[in-house]
C-alpha cells in the first residue's frame, strides 16, 4: 500500500495519462502469493465497479478455490445491487475443458485446452470486455511452449482501449518481463512444508 | 496455488496434525503485494466460513480501500445468508484513531494508537476471536519501536487455540521472521513509477 515517490519524467504525458495508464502486470518467483495477490488487486477493481475476468490456466477443476467462491460472492452482491456495489466477475477455468466449450472430455490434451483459452482471451481483449483481466498460471503455458510468448507479447502490447492486465506464475518468460509495466519476483524465505507441514483448507485453497 | 513436494520430517506428528498447524505468515520486503496478497489470503479464509479480524496500522483512514469495501460486502452476504456463505469479517483501521477507541483526536501520537492497536490485537488473541488476524503494515510500529518486537514475538508464539496470523509490511524485524513458519519476500523488479507513471484507483486503492 506504499505509494513510492516517483521520479521526474519529462515525456510530455499530463499527470492524468500517467494516473490512467493500462498495466501489464507480472507475479513470477518461486515464494507464494502469486495467485492470491491477484485476487487482492481484483478486489481493488472489483470496488471500483470495473468488469473483471479471470482465466485460470490450472489442470484441476473438482475443487472450487477461496477466492473463486468469494467472487462468485461478489458478482452476485453487484447483480443483486442491480450494479450499484462492485462491479460484475467472469470466473473461467481450464480445468479439463473451459466452460464455453464443447471439447469437455476428460483426458484433453491441456496444450490444446491451453490455446483454446488463450483465443478466448484474445477475442475478449479485442472486445474490450473486462477492465482487468487475471491470467492466472498463464507462465507455465508460454514457458513450456504450448503458447507463443512472442504473439503473447504483441497482442498485450496492442490490445485496444483501457484494459489492464495480470499474469501470475513461475518461470515467466524474459520477453513478457521486458513487456510488462509492474514486475514483482515472489521469493519463498521460509515455507512450513520444509518443517514438515501439509496443505491446508483456508491456507492453500 | 501450487502444492509443493514436503520433505519427510518424522517428528511424531499426524499427517491430521500437520494440516492444521496453526500459521504465522509474514509478508515483508520491498515489492508491492504484499497487503494485496494477504487480502487474498483472507478470501480463502473467508470462504472456508472463518472469522477474520483486520488491523490496519495506517495512518490515512479518509479514503476507504477497495479491500475494505469488498470485504464489507462479503461480511454483508454472510449476514445476509445468515451465515450460510461465509465468514464474518471485522475490520480495523488505525488511522486517526481506533473505531473502538475514545481518543479520536486529530493530531493523536501515531505511537500511543499503534500501542493502542496492538492490545486489542492482544485481547482479540487471548480470546481467540478469529481464525485468520491480518496485522497489515505491522512490521512499521516494531521496526519504529514504538511496539516491543519481543513481546510481539513471545504473545504470538503462545497464543492460544488454532489462530493464522498474517503480518504485512516492510523491514519486518529479523526475530519476527525467524518466528514466522512462512515467509515470503516481494522483491520490486519493474514498477511504473520507475516510467514515470502515478497511482491509480483500482491499482493502488
Amino acid at each position: 500500500m506504499s505509494r513510492g515517490i516517483p521520479a521526474p519524467v519529462d515525456d510530455g504525458r499530463t499527470t492524468r495519462e500517467r494516473r490512467h495508464q493500462p498495466l501489464l502486470i507480472v507475479h513470477t518467483g518461486e515464494g507464494k502469493g502469486k495467485t492470491t495477490a491477484a485476487a487482492g488487486l481484483a478486489l481493488r477493481a472489483w470496488a471500483q465497479g470495473w468488469s473483471i475476468g479471470v482465466y485460470q490456466f490450472i489442470k484441476r477443476a473438482a475443487w472450487r478455490t477461496g477466492e473463486r467462491s468469494a467472487f462468485e460472492a461478489l458478482h452476485a452482491a453487484h447483480v443483486s445491487s442491480a450494479g450499484a456495489v462492485g462491479g460484475p466477475v467472469d470466473w473461467h477455468v481450464m480445468g479439463t475443458g473451459w466452460s464455453w466449450s464443447r471439447s469437455h472430455a476428460a483426458g484433453a490434451d491441456p496444450a490444446e485446452l491451453a490455446r483454446e483459452g488463450w483465443q478466448r482471451v484474445c477475442q475478449d481483449l479485442a472486445e474490450e470486455r473486462h477492465t482487468l483481466t487475471v491470467l492466472d498460471e498463464f507462465s507455465y503455458p508460454m514457458a513450456w511452449g504450448w503458447v507463443d510468448t512472442e504473439e503473447v507479447v504483441t497482442m498485450l502490447r496492442d490490445r485496444p482501449g483501457h484494459q489492464h492486465v495480470v499474469i501470475t506464475g513461475r518461470r515467466a518468460p524474459q520477453a513478457l518481463i521486458d513487456a510488462a509495466d509492474l514486475v514483482t519476483e515472489f521469493t519463498k524465505v521460509t515455507h512450513p512444508f520444509d518443517r514438515g507441514a501439509k496443505g491446508q483448507a483456508g491456507i492453500e485453497w
